[in-house]
């Protein structure tokens, strides 16, 4: 279950609320800029922002992961040389250029550290770069380095939202969550829409905390809060060169509750993670699956990825057809490939709490199809329109509800459970990415 | 390679070559009927072919292979027991509804061949049942038996033709390939659009020879066959629940090269396979991946795997968009994911014979990208059109050319290989699935 239930009634409804949210903690402050340049493989214009978080004093509290794509971008290398560092002062963000598998990719990033460092009067080591975009191109490093003094100039404390607007590649709308707790915040900012099925952690997230939280400790609720939630949604089963989650303490608020500390940091990394799936690359329902009694946690999680990663399921609930004998294969799927043996004779399946399967056959008839497509129909964000000129474009850039398609699968032969999120498959996704780059 | 490069300018066309395809091999006979009919579970009015094939004479000599997803068919749990029987006299099909987990499937599945078999004067057992379309309905077994005496009353030798139209749920044309082998013949027909990764076998084929092989070394011949032809293919990553492979021979001419008669079955098998991508639910592009030099053939195949299934790069090639990026992406992906620990670091990829990644580092310029553009539309099967009422359907109905998106990876760690092929992910896709029953 989200641990909030919010509905927007329109984009101001939503900003309103995003602004509320936004409140940096002490220590922090933040500076974009964006600029015109041409990329090289393939000219075209584009634009860059680079999206500057500057902590006020260089930090030794802080964490990150990082994708376990075997072809990491050029950031995630010099980022993991990082973690070694005594001390943290800021990070810079580019979107556009991913950095990855790039000729000199990674002299070109510690270029842009270097001249980050010089202007902040930092060592570059103490510069943790990010890059999002298209795969396979090469930094600008030139255009970006004459456009860094514009960011620094633009630091200012207060409010996240320009580094959460500045981050973003596909994303319909920023995405930022919060907690307040033991005296101090945690607030995140998410980049991510599609390319998302995060192995270890997902796609460009940042969270910022004022609590004293040394860094063995805040490495270790890392590493269980992204397992818990980056670590179980998929918009389309792609794991991204470039998933990052990092977290930054400014230390200025000492920290008495670490348990209270680390709830908080669940409910921020759980709820950028719905966000991210919500927001996904032409996601139109936001689908959840409660897998329960399986025989493993790793288990109960991949049968739940299988079905969110069903293009056929997908497909069905993007049409608001309640086609739950495609639910039913992805199960089969998984289990023939994967689990072969495992008993699947006491399995029970549920769709908006409506029982669809049980006993080794399906429980359907004409009043529960009806119930179906109206549990489909109230998840849905926005209803998909042919276009007059052929590209699907989505119609919202707000979350107007956070209503999911809630899938209950009780396997029936052992005590673990896990929750997966996923969306559908949709005009909209394929529009977008048939041509990203155009 | 295939063993055709078949180019057809128009449905005459393609239709005069598939009635030249489809002499049956001697003792066999195809009869078809088709009627209307109301689904139990979502009442609305529905039509049903059946597709009969006899033997002359029941033969010992036949293999099956069946899907391996968890939740198999009714047909596919009687047809498992139908292995083991003596001789078999006939082939039952039909489509609209896969009677999957369905109350009561097998006891239908056996209903209706008992009352096939009453008619061919043989006995139920001697009866291989299969269904294939909707999961979780249930078959209309009264209405079936009425349509019956239609299908054995049209019993015909000469001409497979009918079988592969009949047994057709959203195929856009039927599919038939043949081998002139040994002084007999091997004629195959294939079922299949959507819901294609096969596991062990793949939707519906059904293959005759009048050659005299065994069973025992028919069984051994058509697993080689299958794995090295339905096992390499994946329209959308989705394994059915009725996937079956079938050969029967008449036995009515003797085998003397048992050499031949099996490279003729690999043909048959590995042609099929690609006809099932290539009429696939809305491909527009087949993408063929040769993986060479890898550690094990578990791996080339994963990797060939990994690529055809990942959305990001189907949708681009879809656009005829070379993001060669999302290609090193499904590679890094599946590695780090499944095969941690692979030396990467001699990885080359050609796209169309142009290379575009080596020594860690893509190899583009603006040139390649046109050379790559060409290549894509080259192998475009034919253009998506924006249809005026937002329903995308293909314009074709038989296929144009037998080209493909050619990838080859050469991994560079180790002697084995595999080739897979795959389809784009198209709005016509998602338009088939998002409502596929209604």
């Amino acid at each position: 279950m989200p641990s909030t239930n919010l509905t927007f009634s329109d984009r101001q409804a939503h900003r309103a609320w995003l602004a509320a949210q936004a409140a940096l903690p002490a220590g922090f402050r933040v500076g974009t800029t964006r600029f015109d340049f041409t990329p090289r493989e393939a000219p075209k214009p584009a634009k860059m922002t680079l999206t500057l978080i500057a902590l006020d004093r260089a930090t030794p509290h802080f964490a990150a992961m990082f994708t376990k794509n075997a072809f990491p971008g050029a950031p995630i290398i010099v980022g993991r040389k990082r973690l070694k560092e005594t001390t943290l002062g800021a990070i810079l963000v580019n979107n556009k250029i991913s950095n990855v598998c790039a000729p000199h990719g990674v002299e070109a990033s510690e270029r842009v550290c270097a001249e980050v460092a010089k202007l902040l009067n930092l060592s570059s080591t103490q510069i943790l770069p990010s890059s999002t975009g298209v795969i396979g191109w090469g930094l600008p490093v030139d255009a970006m380095i004459s456009a860094l003094p514009q960011a620094v100039s633009a630091l200012a404390a207060g409010s996240i939202l320009p580094a959460a607007e500045g981050i973003v590649t596909t994303d319909l709308y920023p995405k930022i969550r919060r907690a307040e707790v033991a005296g101090g915040s945690i607030v995140g900012i998410a980049k991510g829409a599609g390319m998302i099925e995060p192995n270890l952690a997902t796609m460009l997230v940042y969270i910022f905390t004022d609590l004293a939280v040394p860094r063995a400790e805040l490495r270790v609720m890392l590493a269980r809060a992204v397992d818990a939630s980056f670590n179980t949604i998929s918009v389309d089963s792609d794991t991204s060169t470039s998933d990052t989650v990092a977290i930054l303490s400014s230390g200025r608020v000492a920290c008495t509750d670490f348990g209270a500390f680390e709830r908080g940091l669940h409910t921020v990394c759980r709820d950028l993670a719905e966000d991210v799936v919500r927001n996904g690359e032409g996601v139109r329902h936001v689908i959840r699956v409660a897998v329960t009694k399986a025989a493993s946690p790793a288990l109960a999680r991949a049968l739940g990825k299988a079905i969110v990663n069903a293009p056929l399921f997908k497909c069905a609930v993007a049409g608001n057809d309640p086609n739950v004998g495609r639910l039913v294969q992805a199960i089969g799927k998984y289990v023939g490939a994967h689990a072969h043996g495992t008993d699947l004779s006491k399995l029970r399946a549920t769709m908006g709490g409506v029982e669809i399967f049980a006993n080794g056959v399906f429980q359907l008839n004409p009043e529960k199809e009806i119930a179906l497509v109206k549990h489909l129909r109230d998840a849905e964000l926005y209803t998909s329109a042919a276009p007059k000129d052929g590209v699907f474009t989505a119609p919202i850039d707000f979350p107007p509800h956070e209503r999911c398609v809630e899938l209950e699968i009780e396997v029936g032969n052992g005590a673990a459970s896990a929750t997966v999120l996923g969306g559908d498959l949709t005009h909209e996704y394929v529009s977008e990415n048939a041509d990203y780059r155009s």
